[in-house]
């Protein structure tokens, strides 16, 4: 049997966090897993997965790419099912309304609970691809809002990468690549000054792929 | 059904090749078509691979690493097979004897006969990854024997990525990564002076990354 499982991230209050939908049935009923379940048999693997997340969290249009097949003979206690995995990128606002109208909740990366089969490792897997797709495509802004600020830029990509990240050389970094477009608004800050606006410009980044620009963090 | 196919990549004689067996049972009795098959009941889908391209084609003990799993529902005649495809990169040496044993057979990846199944779809998802990853680790290396000359390795890295490189930058990129060590010996050349040799410093790589160093072409 074959299913399809999707790891879909979010960015929220500063923390990486997993869609999740708890089990209403056995095996593992009560648990939290990712949402997903069976291809059906004329149905393509790209089109269950899209099937699988709309109805278990209300998510839909959201781009979700293949990563991973996890095949372990014992994975699942019903017997052999192999489960191509998915992973999609949202941005706050995009997801928030569709999750509140289902039984899905969002979950910090980092303190996850128990979860079902063996979607604790596929969260894992996804995350170190995320990681390490972070540092050569511009994946961090499909994350946030689509203006932002640079110290808000800053903590997600640290929360992506696991990482602290260097002040000066990260603005450096991200300026240098010409993607970044100053906004005239600014946002009033906690303490401080109001923070300079930015957003980036996926249009030029698209433009400048096929010249072989890369982005390089 | 759940099945495996495994795309060998070969360089030989200044050309990217892939190995390919003759299918001969129905469906496509009589075509070339990946190394593969159906994973037994109590086996990973890693383990299926190994076992498929030892029995099919005599090659052992290359690196198998996932890459897509494939799954429209129309394509296998037999009915629903989802089949999770791998990749490896081999050295000249390293699956000449084991291929000649077998009926299995190089193909050069630009002018591959008609395939059996999807699988002209497969190698070229396969191909696209080399490419890309060729780009951002020193993947190329594993192509070639242990030592070589900057022609040569200039030579597979153009097959590799299916592109002309300028020669003097090249060299400039590869000997700026302090990864290649030059060699006391030399070897005669057709024309011209005898071509000094290098080989790849993969333990020094390998010291490399976990210090946040990145292979770049």
């Amino acid at each position: 049997m074959i299913a399809v499982d999707c790891v879909v991230f979010g960015y929220h209050d500063g923390q990486l966090e997993v869609l999740l939908v708890r089990r209403g049935v056995e095996p593992f009923a009560g648990a939290w897993a990712l949402p997903g379940g069976f291809v059906l048999p004329d149905e393509s693997l790209d089109a269950a997965a899209a099937r699988e997340l709309a109805e278990e969290t209300g998510v839909t249009g959201t781009r979700l790419e293949q990563f991973h097949a996890f095949g372990d003979p014992h994975r699942d206690p019903r017997g052999r099912v192999v489960t191509v995995a998915y992973v999609a990128l949202t941005r706050p606002g995009e997801t928030r309304a569709g999750t509140d109208a289902a039984a899905a909740r969002w979950h910090g990366v980092d303190a996850l609970p128990t979860l079902a089969f063996d979607h604790a490792a596929i969260v894992a897997h996804a995350r170190a691809t995320l990681r390490v797709r972070a540092r050569s495509a511009p994946v961090g802004f499909d994350l946030l809002p689509p203006t932002f600020s640079l110290p808000e830029l800053q903590s997600l990509y640290e929360a992506v990468l696991g990482d602290a990240l260097d002040r000066r050389n990260f603005r450096k970094k991200l300026l240098s690549t010409g993607l970044l477009v100053p906004l005239p608004e600014r946002r009033a800050a906690a303490t401080g000054r109001p923070a300079s606006l930015w957003r980036f410009d996926a249009e030029r980044y698209a433009a400048l792929v096929p010249a072989g620009f890369e982005f390089r963090l």
